[in-house]
């Protein structure tokens, strides 16, 4: 693919700076560039790494004034190379078909448009729309649905009756409709099962990690809206609701019938315990673990969390809690020496 | 499957309290249930929901007085739920013989009455009882045996030598028999392995979420007892024993050689340390850090963890510690100032 | 496999102790030892162990000067049990060839010397060396490069392009070379992917455990040096680097682009943010939050982490916290009175 600087330009909106005939043919990170590439620099302040990068152009923030190659000014480099980046990485679907070795069920609709690799197996009445590629290993249960431009990476596991919508993308070994925990103890403390008999609902653009798990709902859904991200080895527990465009960072938790808010943003390894409230664009920081819910726009960090600038400021005590406790201990004994006297 | 109202009362102890002729054909939340169903109120305060919803019949707890539809009065409704749940829940075991695209080894030993699934591969001299369903994808090593009714979903791998009892479900991409991890460090800093020759021995009526990690002992064997309900993502390190109808919810791992005794309830992403001795029915909180063996009936939380409560009310004193901080500062000045005076 | 004792002396440096002609024919722990079986003994105090062992032989520390049966004084008894007990528990490779339900691309280079078990796929251009054993179920992406000597326990998935050196072993269900977890926000809020097109390089002798992640980088490549360890359920994510011979124990997570000296051990469920650079022969107790780069040597606990012994004694004031509090209110009550009256 050979693109005009100004066609790239364009798409990202940018102020335009340079020879307007320059090609690209790829992207890079400014160490590895070769000529042809475009690449980005994230920060104005080292302006200098250009002098040495070997790209024919580079996307820089707006304060840069001047470079010693083309240039396109953004508002967000990060976000304008993610762009520009994507429509090299893009390659057109190619449908491979279903594999000899893959197994299907019957009563399947699954569309002409498909990849199934070897050793898939997909259960009986599963429906899967157009450009979906199914990795090898991966295992679809019955009555499951799958929309338009999803992959399913290799031994990704789907419960019977989930429901996918389009564009998702699920990374390796992740398991989507194993059952929620959920168990009720007897009058010996033996903890009998409750059945699991609900499912997931996973929305248009989603894209879940490797290793994570979403739980079926004990009943109705577990359900992942439109647009969220999820890392490697997250896992959600039945009936959760994650709302539209949420962030959770790798090894964090999300507990049972818990609800959050659009654009929420989790931290690596944060908890949150189950049938809580997170409102919108709240962020939590990392390895924090939240108790109790929270009302939009929080920003809480700390376990159990609370703000984020206060617990930045506690977190410095930490460490002189030691000495602290012996300064409370002298004028503790001061006092009663003055009582005394 | 259709019972009438007085046969669950019967099956859940329950005082009845309605018409002994109303027919059940299905189990559903208070929200979705149809006509036919019954559902359960866990919380008698919530009484007026009973008032929108289409069930026949509902479980509630002891203390509601009266109700719009009929009922059965129980202490528990979760429990009475649950088991009228898994009457209706629970399909009878049809053997669907091994799938022509699975592996079998040589010797083995495996009832007729069994469902083994396509891209299953099961090992040599393998020991398999009645009623087994093995999902597709799964992997059974040399060498091991596994009881009756015992279910393993879709990829999960069973390492040779280990022991599966009766009952038992194993949920996708879990691992159950990988080494131990243990090594010792030469004189280069280099790590030698330490051959993990041990195995897994799981007993009856244990429950195994998805993509969780069981490791084998070094010597003799990973003991995971009677009753144990262990969620999704947790690891359990070579030698840990842990004991009967113990809890352990997800992201939670207990290290190498820590025992756990009986009825143990560990919370999310909680981590026990090796070598430790924890006693029966001990509770752990959520996120907590166990770093010392720990008496019966405890209930602790925190890193490192101490008494639950003395945790909640440590806990409302960080946002505090700045303030505090100053504070002393300021009886610290004050108390100079009095001494030069 | 036979041995007589002063071989082995041989093997570990030890300082021989007893019947050179003693002959050993295996390796057990000391309560399950058999008579021909060599043990180990790694704390002096417990020497009354040796009173009750049917082993043939042990391995003791130096300052044991006695015992009831022929004895090896080592400086490091678990360093020298590890290496006889990998003379004794290593096989000589058998090639099996490739399973006849295994499925390999076009153009692969791959040796006679091997073992695929069935269920395996290998794509197309896959480079793999002697003595490389890929388990039932194993997944390995295009354009992979694997070493010899390397073992991929059942269903590792190795993404395309990735690089693996030799006497690798990966446990099952590990996920190298997913796409790491990179967005760029648009003006929306929706979450633009920023397409990952690096790869994984794994060194010579590193041992990864079971459903565990080393995510493939944006650009370039994450990179596991020679002889690390990483424990089940780890996460590495894009870019990162970990130093040679870095031990990672389970559930602990390194985020992107964060770099790893010599040496390194986190401890199990700690978490590292990106881009920091952590010093050779850092120690990161259980549990604990790197926020910020380390030097070499720290000895670090908590979160955010400082001094580990700093860390144990803050702890310890952690449950007083109730007490203090209410003892400066006391102390700001007397100096209000005094400065009343």
């Amino acid at each position: 693919m050979v693109k005009k600087l100004i066609e790239l330009a364009k798409l990202v909106n940018s102020d335009f700076d340079g020879n307007e005939e320059v090609e690209i043919t790829g992207v890079a990170n400014l160490e590895d560039a070769k000529p042809g590439d475009i690449t980005f620099l994230a920060d104005a302040r080292q302006l200098a790494l250009l002098d040495t990068t070997k790209a024919s152009a580079v996307i820089v923030p707006k304060k840069v004034k001047d470079a010693p190659l083309p240039i396109l000014k953004v508002n967000d480099p990060y976000l304008a190379i993610a762009i520009v980046h994507n429509l090299f990485a893009t390659r057109p679907f190619v449908a491979s078909g279903q594999h000899p070795k893959a197994v299907v069920g019957n009563n399947c609709q699954i569309s002409s448009e498909i990849s199934i690799g070897p050793m898939a197996v997909i259960g009986d009445r599963v429906i899967i729309g157009d450009r979906v590629i199914i990795h090898p290993g991966v295992v679809i249960g019955d009555d499951v649905e799958i929309g338009d431009d999803t992959v399913l990476h290799a031994n990704v596991i789907i419960g019977h009756g989930c429901k996918l919508a389009n564009r998702i993308i699920i990374h390796p070994g992740t398991v989507v409709g194993a059952d929620g925990f959920g168990y009720a103890a007897d009058q010996y403390g033996h903890h009998i099962k409750r059945p699991q008999v609900g499912f997931v609902q996973i929305d248009d653009d989603v894209e879940i990690g490797a290793n994570a798990c979403v739980d079926r709902a004990t009943f109705g859904y577990t359900w992942i809206k439109r647009g969220c991200k999820l890392d490697n080895l997250v896992q959600i527990a039945h009936n959760a609701i994650i709302g539209e465009d949420s962030i959770i960072v790798s090894q964090a938790g999300v507990a049972g019938s818990t609800i959050l808010g659009t654009g929420v943003i989790l931290g690596g390894q944060v908890g949150v315990s189950g049938h809580l409230s997170i409102g919108d664009r709240v962020m939590v920081g990392a390895k924090s673990g939240i108790h109790s819910s929270l009302p939009d726009n929080e920003v809480v960090s700390g376990y159990p969390a609370f703000s984020h600038k206060l617990w930045l400021r506690a977190c410095a005590v930490i460490p002189r809690l030691p000495e602290l406790f012996k300064d409370v201990r002298k004028l503790k004994r001061h006092y009663k020496e003055q009582e005394k006297s």
